[in-house]
């Protein structure tokens, strides 16, 4: 099947999905680092934002990433080698529902903002289990737009994030994806599910964060939107333009910016339970 | 001045008040432990839901609690009394912004639930500023019912939580105030204003978190505004019913929620320094 990212792959937003994947990285990342010689399996790595810091905290695992996409899947090859030249990635373009690996070759599984863009995430996650080992674990990592909380409020910077909200669901997708891990993760059969908040809170006495997430991250993505948002008439120019002026002040000075990740730790049952 | 309170004092209240507390002591009250000997004024106690915390984690503190109603400080002080027979702890009835106390009497300011009932907390802190010593800190907790995320969404639920924002307002108070902390306490002349998310997620895999928060703390205080809503006008019997059914189901299987609260702490600055 063919994918439909709502996300382009232009240069403006591999810079993007850069500034997101380092400013993060240490919220995102922190408690995931794999045994020497395991085997991991990164699910739609797309231009490796996520696959540098996959490496760089577990340097002695055997890692798989695989994406859809060929023209990312290079991007992402060319980063891993000039940031990590030592690094032992595999690098694999294929579908996802349809990889060419034998049942139970991972022992790990990492999925970041991959489901959001699925129209069936519940079913990737099932197919994605049967190429973990009896006891290998999955980590799945997704956004919800419904935890963005800002000051100055705005009705029009919320009725952005609403139009991307819908944007995505037109695509298959779920922006609101995050807050469902648990079920999803659960009905496809995992184990020891476990769910945790990764908040990110940003205001005028953390710059980075509001320059690396406010600033750099959260609002391009809806900035790049505006042609989209148009096209399905729901919108206006200047309505947009309003929203997305309001974003940024909620960076300036006394603005405030909150955004929850949720982060999913499972484990494939051992063998001897049903799969 | 009346301080207009949306929530009631009920023993219903009381109860919800103490289960919320307990549930959350962990998570707000994290990281605030005060010296022996230090002066800590905790404005608005209410029932003491907080103040049983604070002399738990403060075993050394002279504590002062204050509220401006009557019935709610005999109940916060005989829990006290009852849970922590050796605590000190002066109470004073007043109102919080005609406190009886002189100019930089206190080391320590604990305000918790109290800005987002308050027509004017920016002027609240800066008046309370004035009773810390130069160098004294604050620390201010408020929720954001904007940070409101579950699963699964409902339009019904959603619609209900926008009604107690609306009655919040309309008594003058804000739902919202969790994100405003940080200008706030800057523009009421802190220094060192830290704002941090405090994040609750319950699903199944946390019973406790699903029964003490979701369950017994969050949606309780929907329910108990019912009439109000219906008298305002703005909802039907049979579509409020339907939002709280929508939030109860949240707490069942395969349902999560996500809520976020924001710790602030703040120093006065030290003298010298313009007030």
């Amino acid at each position: 099947m063919t994918v439909d990212y709502v996300h382009g792959y232009s240069e403006r937003e591999t810079r993007r999905l850069r500034d997101q994947a380092d400013t993060l990285a240490a919220l995102l990342h922190g408690g995931t680092a794999y045994p020497d010689g395991s085997r991991v399996l990164e699910v739609g790595c797309g231009v490796g934002a996520q696959t540098v810091h996959l490496v760089a905290n577990s340097p002695g695992a055997r890692v798989t990433a695989v994406d859809v996409d060929g023209d990312s899947l290079a991007r992402a090859r060319a980063r891993v080698a000039a940031e990590h030249p030592g690094a032992m990635v595999e690098w694999h373009r294929a579908d996802l529902y349809d990889l060419p690996f034998p049942e139970a070759s991972f022992d790990h599984l990492f999925v970041c903002f991959v489901l959001e863009h699925l129209p069936e995430p519940g079913r990737a996650l099932s197919v994605l289990r049967r190429l973990l080992r009896p006891g290998g674990t999955a980590t799945v990592i997704e956004g919800d737009h419904g935890s963005a909380v800002f000051h100055p409020d705005s009705p029009h910077a919320r009725a952005v994030i609403d139009h991307q909200i819908r944007l995505q669901a037109a695509a298959g997708g779920d922006a609101l994806i995050g807050r469902r891990l648990q079920p999803l993760l659960t009905a496809a059969g995992y184990d020891d599910v476990t769910v945790r908040p990764r908040t990110v809170y940003a205001d005028r006495t953390r710059p980075g964060m509001v320059d690396g997430f406010t600033r750099h991250t959260f609002i391009p993505v809806f900035e790049s939107l505006g042609d989209d948002a148009l096209a399905m008439g729901s919108t206006t120019e200047e309505d947009w333009r309003r929203g997305i002026a309001d974003l940024y002040r909620t960076a300036e000075d006394g603005g405030t910016f909150h955004y929850t990740f949720f982060k999913a730790t499972a484990v494939n049952p051992p063998s001897g339970k049903p799969r």
